[in-house]
């Protein structure tokens, strides 16, 4: 790794005028990973820019330090990108253009010159700690916020299997460095909006067990769509609800995306294929977290996912 | 610290037949550290055995690999215990009697001829970690286990404020060691009972916003206590809902002891005093959080909570 780290490096010195790219619907390890690298390259005395499709206000103090600059891009680089689909409106001004490509998914489809690729680290952001200290860059409190920012969103604060002891101990070192722990983990991790509390309260009420408590349902309806006024990127982690109830080993979310169809989360403990049971219903995923589309009212959806379902347990 | 470490080496060397005392209400820090201790002794030869009020289910992997051993105590050691009053029904029976206290709690008052007091560790069984690597154990997956709970539970997986870099690092250490992070952390923190969401169902039901959404007020009351059929630990963990809602400042959780009669929580985000708002109505706290009685009727109780807070608003 040191090689392909020293390479990186090379390339950051030898160019300019940079635009760094992030993936649609931005989490916290895309736009930690971005505005970090923005903030290195400043402060090299480059010009720098973070390209995302929108920033949501949760993010807005990764930017707090980063300087507004105007340029002719002339270099690009893409972070936490697996592959260019995932760029969403960017996609078509930047595909075939980008320079370098900097990722922690192992399935990383981007076709670039230079790549700097590790499928073992939990957060992109980690990629960017070593390749910051292999620079031996400056550090400052804003690039420690940045980093701590992708490590902890994309491990769920340390809880996720991906989290390995690396990433405990690069976390450490940046908390050593100096960063707003107490504010990131605040803003991430136990804060929820009024509508969110709103929106959870409308699911508990359609929660339903089937199957000897071996399988749990949730629903959102259109109709709780609207009552709570929410929308598509509001609904995020809803999935983990009812798969992390005790005895339930299939976890069922279903949400209504017009009148009569429901896009459906399946989430499984291990000891159940998601993927097999997505699949029959012309879906797929992983083990333990699948997908599918269902056709018919609310009843009749459920109970095809019931039967379905009941064939794996 | 390292002469400390010394000293509680070689005590624990010079003796033999070893009660380890817990603290009631049982958490993962205080039973982590003692069966952790247990198993470190019994690999020593001698015979120890861990003293509990009672052992919460989920924690009941901690003693696997414990043998029960029978032998009249000659040694008794405390952990996590910051006071004897915190022994519950064992305080009878052990009180004037330890020999050795661990612990980390700063106001640590157990009166005891040799102790072991860090209150800069995030978990007691940060400071067991320490003193197991100074006397050089031979480290098992069964000893890193009970190590891991606690740090992790006593962090709240790293999320807390107490959280430091070196809690970080240890975490690091003890998954190098070898042990099971995936089936703890699912455990401590993925699972939900399907009483304690029908619980959250309810108590959602009487969420209510106040004071311009910075006050937000739960009540659990005795029905539905009864509905859901909760027992005393079961409620834990509750008074937190109100607080991490986005704008609000004072979160109240108001649960029915007996007709008429309500125990009070109150969690604030800082700006405000909880301890001030509950030292009004006759209770105490730190800044943060503080608890209190208030008696009448639910509307009463409410009522007299509200007026109090908005003084402080």
């Amino acid at each position: 790794m040191t090689e392909q780290l020293s390479a990186v490096a090379a390339f950051l010195r030898r160019h300019d005028n940079y635009d760094i790219l992030t993936h649609d619907y931005p989490d916290g390890d895309t736009l930690g990973s971005a505005f970090a690298l923005c903030l290195v390259l400043q402060q090299m005395g480059k010009h720098a820019r973070v390209i995302t499709t929108y920033l949501p206000d949760d993010f807005l103090f990764l930017q707090k330090d980063v300087e507004k600059q105007d340029f002719v891009a002339q270099t690009v680089v893409s972070v936490d990108v697996a592959d260019t689909k995932l760029l969403g409106s960017n996609r078509a001004v930047y595909e075939g253009k980008i320079d370098l490509c900097i990722d922690h998914h192992m399935t990383n489809k981007v076709m670039v010159p230079l790549r700097l690729v590790d499928g073992g680290a939990a957060a992109n952001c980690e990629i960017l700690y070593k390749l910051f200290q292999h620079m031996e860059i400056s550090w400052t409190r804003a690039i420690a916020n940045c980093l701590y920012t992708g490590i902890s969103t994309d491990t769920g604060c340390f809880r996720y299997t991906n989290t390995t002891a690396e990433t405990l101990r690069i976390a450490a070192d940046i908390m050593d460095i100096g960063c707003d722990v107490a504010y990131i983990n605040k803003v991430m991790f136990e804060t929820k909006s009024k509508k969110r509390i709103a929106l959870e309260r409308e699911i508990y009420d359609t929660m339903e067990y089937c199957l000897d408590g071996r399988c749990a349902i949730i629903a959102v309806t259109l109709e709780i769509q609207r009552r709570v006024g929410v929308r598509d990127g509001e609904l995020e982690g809803l999935a983990s609800i009812p798969r992390q109830i005790e005895g339930v080993d299939v976890g069922i979310t279903m949400r209504e995306k017009t009148e009569g169809e429901f896009k459906v989360s399946v989430r499984t403990n291990g000891s159940v294929s998601a993927s097999q049971i997505c699949a029959e219903l012309g879906g797929g995923g992983h083990s333990a977290a699948a997908g599918c589309t269902v056709r018919g009212t609310l009843e009749q959806a459920k109970e095809t996912l019931k039967a379905t379902a009941a064939r794996y347990l």
